[in-house]
């Protein structure tokens, strides 16, 4: 009978010692709601970083993978880096009359952004070519930079950088906790996100991924510079992102988020390793609190992605019912 | 009296102390006679992670780039992926019966190396491209590692990755311990290097830049592979190195280590930034234990750029003065 009371007590105490543990793990995701989203998350984490369990991975190989673009902060009702674009075109056209009468920054001037969309992705090269290049990489860094300090959100009237994904944020978090390496592998510009990635993401430039502009190295007056030309040279885009990932890490990712078919290749790629993986679509589905689109929408478009994360089991995020805030100003 | 005896001995233990600290540092360098150069470099790490020093470097920003051929190993008689392309068109022969009837594939195959050079670059190119390409990232990986474990050097008869630099080999793992990050831009192939460079150097593979060749996404059999296509992606060597490590990177390093004149440019980015800088040359001086050469050679050929390090005060490491040992397999 002492004995049962004994190991009874003992029991009790490794409960306790047990739920402690989950409660540790429980407490980096605060902003997630307690369903199985979070649940096989925290489980997932736990069964790579258990040295003596059967899903143990090398700290080295534990590569997680993020796209941008509504992964991790709002791309509506624009992408941002667009809405910097437009901003450049404004700021710039004194430098540029001949921008008055030519298309498309004519209809940019005009603030008439039907007709700019209505050129397509050809009109939307020529303004990032205008606006993002034939300067040095630290001007433009710059540039982002003193953007990002002045411009605000149309619809919320925040900083950029506020409309960033809290539940995200600590998921990035809790991984670097348990040792892995996160990386960006975006759509959008290199150099467009190095500039603050760290101070936003905790994300330093030399793990961030993107689709860039040619370089040139040059000497003026002595002093090297790399120039951005008005060049394409990587579009880290669909197929593009498992080509991009294995340029910059030379690694298969372990896990992998996204939220749209830009980012079905790579969670492909990263899934289609040994042991275990984890791929994640965050589906907006929030139109209170964010905005909800898939299928029919123009910007992160979610539809051959979302039947493939059916088919394979990858886990679909529901903004709506997983997160219970979606922006760091909405925390208490 | 007994004061002073006291304050002897206090300075006394302070000199112990300092001797310890000294031969701490002295001693990540065994390899390296105690030169001016070895004091330069142990000088500059102190300098830029001494907290409370003019000098000091954040950890996060201490980035220092090594070129591979003839920096970190040797590069002659001639390039060791050369050699492997060499030996990968003898192992591919078989499948090509019109090898034996054209250039440059046909002098490769009947030994007659002056034939295979007199054509130059777009002869090189082409057995790059022929011997390089056509299978995934991963096969290809596996192709370096069966050659590196069969191939021997043609005047050692050593594995080529025993042919590596002791002292940089130290010097590596010892700005590792001071918290540098260190990386490989090579004008060699970055999946050519990636497979052995963490076993042999310590530098993963996400910190290893170099050339390569276009890969392309595929789905095969629904498994995800990446196809190496017969296409230059990016050269990374000289004014490409700046370039490349800007794509990789994002920030400037603050140390640079080359040997050749396609390692100027390099040079010259890494030690244009502001604070302490460290720019080093490997200079080929010993013929008895590894070779001599320099301005007139046509492999890692040391001319501009040496010019330009006495101009500049940048180091140069004479190879026959500064070195103890060489290779790893002459250590006592």
């Amino acid at each position: 009978m002492k004995q049962n009371l004994a190991a009874a007590f003992a029991f009790g105490f490794f409960l306790a010692f047990a739920g402690l543990a989950a409660a540790k793990d429980t407490d980096s995701l605060p902003s997630w709601n307690d369903t199985d989203n979070k649940r096989a998350i925290i489980q997932f984490v736990q069964a790579v970083s258990s040295e003596d369990g059967a899903g143990f991975v090398a700290p080295a190989e534990r590569i997680a993978v993020f796209d941008n673009d509504g992964t991790l902060w709002s791309e509506q009702p624009m992408y941002v880096q667009l809405a910097f674009a437009l901003d450049r075109v404004k700021a710039l056209a004194p430098r540029h009359p001949e921008w008055q009468e030519k298309q498309p920054f004519k209809a940019v001037l005009e603030g008439d952004l039907k007709e700019v969309f209505s050129g397509g992705e050809h009109a939307l090269l020529k303004l990032i070519m205008a606006t993002h290049t034939g300067n040095t990489t630290e001007e433009f860094a710059q540039i982002v930079n003193d953007w990002l300090d002045s411009a605000r959100h149309p619809k919320t009237g925040r900083r950029y950088t506020e409309m960033v994904f809290q539940p995200m944020l600590e998921l990035l978090a809790y991984l670097r906790a348990n040792d892995f390496k996160t990386y960006i592998v975006s759509g959008g510009g290199i150099e467009f996100m190095r500039p603050w990635a760290e101070k936003v993401y905790g994300i330093p430039p030399e793990q961030v991924i993107g689709s860039s502009v040619r370089t040139k190295f040059e000497l003026r007056n002595g002093e090297p510079v790399l120039v951005r030309l008005p060049e394409i040279n990587f579009i880290d885009d669909k197929a593009g992102k498992p080509v991009g990932i294995n340029q910059h890490i030379g690694r298969r990712p372990i896990a992998a988020f996204g939220n749209s078919d830009g980012d079905l290749q790579m969670l492909q790629w990263a899934s289609a390793g040994d042991g275990a993986r984890l791929a994640l679509l965050v589906h907006h589905t929030d139109e209170k609190r964010e905005w909800a689109y898939d299928r029919d929408s123009s910007i992160g478009r979610l539809d051959t992605a979302l039947d493939e994360a059916r088919a394979k089991g990858w886990m679909v995020v529901d903004m709506k019912k997983d997160w219970k805030v979606v922006y760091p100003f909405e925390l208490p």
